[in-house]
């Protein structure tokens, strides 16, 4: 499936599931949408934390159409978005351009489910692929570096993978600077404050086996905990493993995106 | 001389002009200064033109210590500042200390004297540093790409270099892209929009002799060409030429400054 098609499929309510594993060949993102009062320390915050906010986009006031996406709107093509207040979760919707104002300022962020397809060309075995399920989320101890009002723990995604090819694994992603990267942490999951790795935030646990180490990637979620912790009046986001699927191809992204 | 000897020269009023060629072996930086209101349209101004405007630093709102400065302050360890109105150049200033307010955030952009010193290094010789001139800066025809209220022309400075050197120069410089890079334009000045190469918009004009030719680099006053293009009704900057000397080396800014 093309991402134009996909994301009209989600525009019109068919496809409603995460989007890991999907148009494989295509760069994904994160959004954040915040009031544009908010929007400097925010974008000020993604520069001083590449790592688990690389931006791939940044729209003016009330802009909707990303330049990655012939045709896009950001308001509807992801599949699940999620609404805060005062850093609650209120409201989880499909679409939200009927709450759209021109005041606000959205962020595309890289994902990591970017660089899932290259793992899985270099034959790295993904189980949340291979199980049709959304990737495993911990909120971290890693500290944010602060800017302005934004600060907080850093968000990671993990994926277990065979021991003989943690290298490979992490010499692939390196590849990918906008996307996450290199991994942030290999092995325990104590050492980053993880106390329980089968209960992740957000997404689904796949299981570790014997022979397999954790893998943490810093995840694009890490401005939605921040967001929590700081307690922002309003902020939409896409739900995590919901992401909008750009047409611009993992290969040109290789080429010119560094 | 260090640069934070430099720095304190600057702030009691014995050094009063401009910085090419001093403390060669350090980083140097523009200033822009901008109430926090059109903080955000600036940064991403700079994010969507990386080559005239590239970020050393960006301080929180108030904050008037640079990190790269120990005990620092950038409004009073620059020369001369200027201070825009609407638009217009009304004043010229030795320090900003006393106009100071909270609400202003700083912006310290990257300099192409950063990487003068390796031109000379590198055999390159520099007539405005041997006759302790300013570089001469132009404004251009070349558009940057705007953002929010900032639009405008791209300022470059410009160097006369032997014909034989031309590769060599433009390699050099393309190993500090914080600092400008490559250059953006090599030859007649008529193809970027200057119309008479010999009256510089900035700086000083030094000849151009037989047998050399100019060769044009991104410059960070751009940011001042656009804020008077934008009518921003409040922007203090540095006076052209006369930069924020970091303590930051240019063999560290090389190893890991990219």
């Amino acid at each position: 499936m093309l991402p134009s098609e996909l994301r009209t499929s989600i525009r019109c309510g068919k496809h409603q599931t995460h989007t890991s594993g999907v148009c494989q060949d295509y760069v994904q993102a994160n959004l954040v949408v915040l009031p544009k009062e908010y929007a400097f320390d925010f974008l000020l915050f993604t520069m001083r934390n590449p790592k688990s906010c690389p931006i791939v986009e940044v729209l003016e006031p009330g802009q909707f159409q990303s330049k990655y996406g012939k045709n896009s709107d950001i308001r509807t093509d992801i599949p699940l978005y999620h609404v805060y207040e005062d850093g609650q979760l209120v409201d989880k919707k499909q679409r939200i351009d009927e709450i759209w104002s021109e005041d606000l300022v959205s962020f595309l962020i890289g994902c990591s489910f970017t660089f899932e397809s290259q793992l899985i060309k270099g034959d790295i075995p993904l189980r949340h692929i291979e199980e049709n399920k959304n990737v495993a989320m911990y909120q971290t101890d890693i500290q944010t570096e602060k800017a302005g009002v934004f600060e907080g723990p850093m968000v990671v995604s993990m994926r277990p993978i065979p021991d003989s090819l943690v290298q490979k694994a992490a010499e692939i992603t390196a590849l990918f600077p906008k996307m996450h990267g290199a991994p942030v942490h290999i092995g325990d999951p104590a050492e980053i404050g993880i106390q329980d790795i089968t209960k992740p935030d957000y997404g689904d646990f796949v299981g570790i086996r014997d022979g397999e180490t954790p893998m943490f990637w810093a995840c694009g979620v890490t401005p939605q905990a921040v967001a929590l912790h700081a307690k922002i009046p309003y902020m939409l986001t896409h739900s995590p493993g919901c992401m909008f699927v750009t047409d611009w191809k993992n290969e040109e992204y290789l080429q010119e995106g560094k």
